[in-house]
């Protein structure tokens, strides 16, 4: 599957296909035929299993591993890796290659987006969570104390590159997280996908790689045309915050330790489901259908113990708010999600009350 | 003077007018309609000269206030504003107002850019360096500990408002700065200004207010049409690194501290002049020229004492560097720079020898 995203610095090409790291070089030559630099970023994980490989189809100028998870994706981070940079001769002409889950494509994309004001990004997503959605795009950033991506910039790829056959290698965990993608992707855009995961499971997802690779080009494209048609979001794009308003912010509020990212949409995506049934715009049962699902894929449904007003402190500081309310992309029905003002306080605190646990 | 400037995002107007503060209010209003909250970023100095008038007519959301100075311009201070820009409840349909120097509009903006992965900025110079070249064109950015403006966007304001008026609170060491951003200037794209320099004096020019708008309207119409014809400094544009790739490398070189950055520009200028002639581009007595002139603006036209092997390494990690070659903006006559590739290492040196003071 090949798809190409358009951007105001020009449209690229994303990439879906098994076997596709073989031809790496091949393709950055083609997106970025002048280049004069290759620095790899990468982290620990992903250099022990594909670290080699690399190296040895991109013959790079330098490659930087980082420390794997999300902890990781702060601004110091993003200091310490521009320092790379310079040591590995990244002039304006080079290219920074990012090789990872969707902590190394938004940071490596954010150095990139301000490393000498800005350098072409090449995007190697590894995880199942960066293939479907994280390095799809343009936007980059890092995380601060006080929220998730508060700090990035959209700065659009050359090339996202994604080989559904890495997953092989992806821990059972994270391929549970990248799922919360899925199904987020799925709600919004593909009806028929939702029904298949339905029929689905994490084992049988991962025993198929043919399935895989399908279900990856299916949720890539679903998001490359999304952003192509909105991509700075301030419109249709944000049909794809869709469980990550509250996801995000429970995140935060358990200091990004107590869920994964996809854990943690997952979660928002059940508690964004009932919130739409409490507004009256979706219909009874969609939530626990939604539940169900994430039952199935072996997410949580609710997060740990923490307290309703710290959760809604970080609501406060999210970067989709509007004015006093909060926009939220709420689910009305499998394959539609519309974007809502939400300033009714009280029916937010009552979800969020559901998302976490009964003894907070 | 009103004039725009062309940018990706849109063409945004820079205003030189004297008294033109007093109607910053209504001019913001009209560059961002629906803002939400209006933060002004400023520095201790300009706090204590304008920051009643600013507070009385803008009204802000809040006032961060940065210690003054270049030291200041650092990737941790940019971590610091961008909190405070959260604290003061800056959401994407917020403004930040930068009213200060180069080094506030720099910084300012940079947070502005990366800030929820972008927000508006509009800017109010306050140095005849920000009036003429600073704020203009969409350059926002920090120095490492490896060099000048080696990290940042390009992140166009919505205005750029410029009360010559404001300058009458310049200390006298600041003009003389400024000035070396104008001499460059007029060497680019204006003879005739060059040659009215030639025939004044920092205090004709501080005593005669007029004059002074005048000179300002006249470099920031230059460089906003250099700017307009290239945004992203890909060509034209780097002419107006003329004096600055050896003027980067010289304050980098001395720790920041040796030179303020116009005094380093005017070494720059009369050193890249010197290589222009020991190449052949320009004909012997240009520096000179040009030597004579920041004397009577009572610029150096040498640095302190340093090694010209250090000043070679900065020169090295320079953003314009193309492969082996070196990219400089060098002087052929008064109003006629021209962009060269230099690879003779040996010129370079000997340029640089004489950048730098005899005890070195």
């Amino acid at each position: 599957m090949r798809v190409d995203v358009s951007s105001a610095r020009g449209p690229y090409p994303v990439v879906v296909e098994p076997g596709a790291l073989a031809r790496a070089a091949a393709e950055i030559e083609a997106a970025a035929p002048d280049a004069t630099a290759r620095v790899i970023v990468t982290d620990e994980n992903v250099d022990a299993h594909h670290g080699e490989a690399l190296r040895e189809r991109l013959r790079p100028s330098g490659v930087v591993v980082l420390p794997p998870g999300e902890e990781g994706k702060t601004f110091r981070a993003v200091e310490g890796l521009l320092d790379r940079l310079v040591e590995h001769g990244l002039d304006r002409r080079g290219v920074v290659v990012a090789a990872g889950g969707g902590v190394v494509t938004d940071l490596a994309g954010f150095a990139a987006a301000i490393h000498l004001r800005g350098v072409r990004s090449v995007l190697l997503p590894t995880s199942l969570l960066a293939m479907v959605d994280a390095a799809i795009g343009g936007k980059t950033g890092v995380d601060t104390p006080r929220g998730k991506n508060l700090v990035g910039a959209f700065w659009p790829p050359r090339l996202v590159l994604s080989d559904p056959a890495l997953l092989g290698s992806l821990p059972r965990r994270e391929w549970i997280g990248g799922l919360a993608e899925v199904v987020k992707t799925a709600l919004i855009a593909d009806a028929s996908l939702f029904e298949e995961l339905e029929a689905t499971s994490v084992d049988a997802l991962r025993a198929d790689p043919r399935a895989a690779a399908g279900t990856v080009a299916r949720c890539a494209r679903a998001k490359a045309e999304l952003c192509s048609r909105d991509e700075r979001d301030d419109g249709e794009r944000q049909l794809l915050n869709l469980g990550h308003t509250i996801g995000h912010a429970l995140e935060a509020a358990t200091g990004f330790r107590g869920l994964s990212h996809g854990e943690a949409v997952a979660v928002g995506l059940v508690t964004e489901a009932r919130l739409a049934e409490r507004l009256g715009l979706a219909a009874d049962g969609l939530a626990a259908r939604i539940a169900a699902l994430c039952r199935r894929l072996e997410l949580p449904v609710r997060g740990p113990a923490v307290e309703v007003a710290h959760v809604r402190s970080f609501l406060r500081a999210d970067k989709k708010r509007e004015g006093r309310a909060l926009r939220f992309a709420l689910p009305v029905a499998v394959g539609h999600v519309e974007r809502v003002d939400v300033a009714d306080e009280a029916a937010i605190d009552l979800a969020l009350a559901e998302a976490v646990a009964e003894s907070a």
